[in-house]
């Protein structure tokens, strides 16, 4: 069975709702940064303006938790509050059912609602739910989007703390399925002091042995490229011969390692900004069509608060987009799912097994699409 | 490079400590069921009984906090407190150096001793700890054990909930990977849950669609089995055609199925009397040279207790007993290693994944041992 | 504001729906053990049976997954499904609109609905849900349920392992707040360890020092009271001076121990055959008006399964019944919630927190209501 | 019992080891922010330097994975690699027994040697271990520390979820045992929310009712304190009354709010630049001599990586430094204690609980010492 993406389900505009409601309102800026009081705040669902009387517009890009502008070209701009500039007219209602000119449109694609919360045995996702057609429709969608959508990865240090799932991940960008990631100086650090030294925080990846002052490797590691000036410049000197960051720079995959308060270092490539890093996270997600989170809840927060649940192809067709987080533990399932990015499906488990499984999988059903070159 | 177990280092007696140890002194029970005072509890390391000067005995078949019986024909009984018979001659002394005529050998096996505890960095087992080790020696581990050992299976309900695990771990029963397994009523109910609705809870194991009327799914499967007698008649009847209750049925596997106070039903099987139950594992993880629990704190920590560290072989060579358990927590983990279940290795993941990448590494390295005779 | 005890709202005979209804149909049992095909399983909600045309009844005591049986004097019981007898007429029909002639009343009580579950945001009970206010509601609870209800706690061994909170705990049941305990083996013996030794596993309670040979505290433990025969007469010879056994043996108050494999021991008091053991925890839950479960999935979910929504009482009026669960993790909240047990609610933090705090808050707002006599 | 700090145990140099050692090597820097090879990492222990034949000096400040730099006037300086200037003087040598002339001084404090871990009972924290003891240890230490100290206290939004916790945690500030808060912007915005909306997130922090519309309060007190200006401002104009961001300003205890991807806003405190933002950070936490971290890994591991174990007080006495965690999560304290962090103690439980209880346990033996003045 070909994999086909759940349609899109317009809303009926000529509902009795809509044929009353007003057009929306745009106030202006007074203060730079500062909106104006009623704002309307965005949210992961599509969400329409009328902007004239009959016309109702759908935001090309949106995200949570951000502001609606007029541009002076008339089309509709979604921004971070603290990019707004005076004179900048944002949209204000809050009512999300057309009375104040916006429809905020939460049925749009039919795999939404899930019948199974109507019952009360075994409503919510634990490690005990079963994960097995979850790995199946992963493998279908990544293989449908490998060519035509764009995947995002979100990855924790830990999947470069262990040797099959490095391994793994660099496939994965070998073979095409990751088309951007986004991660923090520990990821790219440790993966290069694997590359270096063999070893994740001084201990090997694979023995797990503790090696004589392995504390410093990492140090090292960082040392080391921040000698000679960046990442692709230590690939293209020779002396990193594996991992996911040397992948990902052969394969020219964009990547953004934001800076966080923990990181030693950091490496050159890392963003001290955490609003600078935010915007370029943004500028790669906003192509994202499936994004998959590994173990780091705080990458996943920030990722799920800038994506929405649809997306617009070139064609003007709305397909959704998917958000998997894979980690351990509820409570960080349960916090995502309780800032309302809904749309996200959960897998509990081990990010080590998840990517050694994931990448097996793919390679079993599509093979090779990529030979390495070398 | 083949398969090796580790070594047997047997204590020097020749050493001073030992040379002046008094022999050991055995003390009668006064009243059935209840020890003498200052008797010696077992643990699960090696120990030797000084029972004439010079002649150090090894205990043959151990486990933790049992008491130490004098048999009629000069020969070492271990065995549970509430066992113990008016008359019987318990041994005595809590010294573990020999002081008492009794020496707890600690340093049985090299492996016992990991250097990783003199530093700091990442001594302890985490989620981000690498396992691709472990996977590695356990297909190696389990390619030994398979012709020359004993494995038994620790199986909490999470393994059948979801299809592929459930089909994975039948495989492993099928090749020959599982030669005792111990598990409550909840396994088994599910299990046929699963064979005859495709269910677990009411829940799709592969769609996870709930379906209408779902809950009464395992009422239902008890009172199949109930009526037909056994689980053995019903696969005999032919109502069950998969799963891992038929393959251990139809390999003659031994099983223990232990009550709980949790439990619906029960299977005719289940065994309601929990001490008998621990008898009925006991007699089958007394042959153990590899335990591997999976997801069930309550059925691991009650192997735990009465595994010991090592194993005497028919040739009177000693080796040691392999404890894996494998959960998502790692309190669970550490309240094993709180008990002072030392040997016990680690595997902080899904238990769905573990089965599934266990049985797919053992058959990519050892292939299909067992040909479906059906 | 005193404490009022939600309505109970009857459910409307009159409505369409139940005019048609048929009576209920009574199937017989044919053979021991084993219910007829098509039985009805009871749920935790009040269900009313349709005995004769216009005459709904509500079944007087009621627990989740168990059969309905007519009895001789036409009364209905709620029993296993292991206790049926042959001849046994049980009540079939799984529709529970009424269109069997049976009606599960999920909507009792007013408290059951929750609005938040119509927002996205922040639906799920997490650790960084703020409790204050179950707090305050469960101190007026307990406040009425000391002189107008009867309160169970079912009680996992970390209670005992900390010095402040044994002492709480011993308060509540000196104060009148535990009207049944049930626990396990382990609760009984770490209690009597630390009244004897001051050490729970060999370890000390309040400064948390290991003792030398501290591992044979328990045993010692065991010992000494299977000597003396029972915990009541270790106390009568004034061994015991502390702790919860002593305080619910002075008080008089009802428990359970309940068996289990992973026992030491076990205590004379334990009861090794888990039916039995759950036949007499159900002789204390059918009495409960509140439910306090305290870090200990094994027993919660237990007791959950033999708890109803509801009680009748004397004078025929339908309370609900309050089932609080506290542990540390998601994933025993939403396993208990994925079982049904729809009316718990959950308090996420460390027991040894929560007892201390609920002694502090009771005895805050009522003071001491049992005069210490010793 | 007065409280009293541990000794400090300065090393003997005249041991053997010492005698022949060598003086301490510095490398010059040839490219700014590039450590020489080789280069010497501070640990967080008290480290001694030979910089003459048998002048051992002591950093005075330390803090993990810093290098030392000789400054001109013959003082060492502990700085991050990325301050280093072309040609700073780096100590160089990584043994740490004395023979690179730089010994790392671990047995500095008597309570460091933890005897618990000569046994395999129960030598690991976890939810079942006893906490009382920590608690009235900490009492006792912050008692004197509010005098004598500077109590540190890194805080998750947990804290401000929860009413009680909320006004507990502002008694702290207001009672004097807050000297510095290390934060993000989250803390903040919701503490705002929950004085302007009494929510946070959207969600009554008492009544857990989700408010209409709730899910714009966040946005809606960020733009007000946007509008204004800043908090300080807000507090000025009278529109905030209670609260943890009142209380500090208030009583003018220093805080950081450091930025992180996750951040809606921000406020205008909030330091965008993570390495400003450390440094910042590292202002305060340079004067800690208690450090106490509540339900934040990111902002906990932060600040362990900052914080020594030591302190060198005005009169040159060695004192050591405090570090507190709480969390939820074994995980969370065992990535902690892997990163080498091993002065820190333990209290598994829900932070709400926690602060309740510590903010009336120190009013219990301490009284109010501030009397509110409004």
């Amino acid at each position: 069975m070909a994999f086909a993406l759940p349609q899109y389900n317009p809303p009926d505009f000529s509902r009795p709702q809509f044929l009353d409601a007003p057009t929306v309102v745009f106030e202006s800026v007074k203060e730079s940064g500062v909106a104006p009081e009623g704002f309307h705040a965005t949210s992961v669902y599509p969400e329409y303006f009328q902007m004239r009387k009959g016309e109702w517009r759908l935001l090309r890009e949106s995200r949570m938790d951000c502001v609606v502008v007029l541009k002076k070209n008339g089309g509709l701009a979604v921004t971070e509050f603290r990019r707004l500039k005076e004179g900048d007219l944002v949209a204000c209602g809050r009512r999300e059912n057309g009375e104040d000119g916006i429809f905020v449109h939460t049925e749009a694609f039919d795999f939404f609602e899930s019948s199974s919360e109507k019952f009360p045995f075994r409503s919510r996702i634990t490690r005990e739910t079963s994960f097995s057609i979850d790995y199946d429709e992963l493998y279908e969608l990544l293989g449908f989007e490998q060519r035509n959508g764009f995947i995002v990865w979100v990855v924790g240090p830990a999947v470069v703390f262990d040797r099959d799932a490095r391994d793994a991940f660099g496939a994965l960008v070998e073979d095409g399925y990751v088309h951007a990631l986004l991660a923090g100086n520990a990821l790219a650090v440790h993966d290069i002091e694997a590359a270096l030294f063999a070893t994740a925080l001084g201990q090997e990846i694979y023995s797990k042995r503790t090696v004589e002052l392995g504390h410093y490797n990492h140090l090292d590691a960082i040392t080391k490229i921040r000698t000679i000036g960046s990442i692709q410049k230590a690939i293209d000197e020779g002396i990193i011969h594996d991992g996911v960051m040397r992948a990902l720079i052969r394969k020219k995959v964009p990547y953004v390692l934001a800076g966080s308060i923990r990181d030693d270092g950091p490496l050159p490539e890392v963003i001290a900004d955490v609003y600078e890093a935010q915007d370029r996270m943004r500028d790669l997600t906003r192509n994202a069509t499936t994004v998959i989170a590994l173990a780091t809840q705080l990458h996943a927060i920030a990722t799920g608060n800038m994506l929405p649940s649809y997306k617009i192809e070139k064609d003007n067709r709305v397909r959704p987009v998917f958000f998997y987080t894979v980690d351990m533990s509820e409570f960080a399932i349960n916090k995502l799912a309780n800032r309302g990015s809904l749309s996200a499906r959960s897998v509990l488990t081990n990010v080590q097994d998840f990517v050694v499984t994931v990448e097996r999988g793919l390679r079993k059903r599509f093979g090779k699409s990529f030979v390495n070159p070398t």
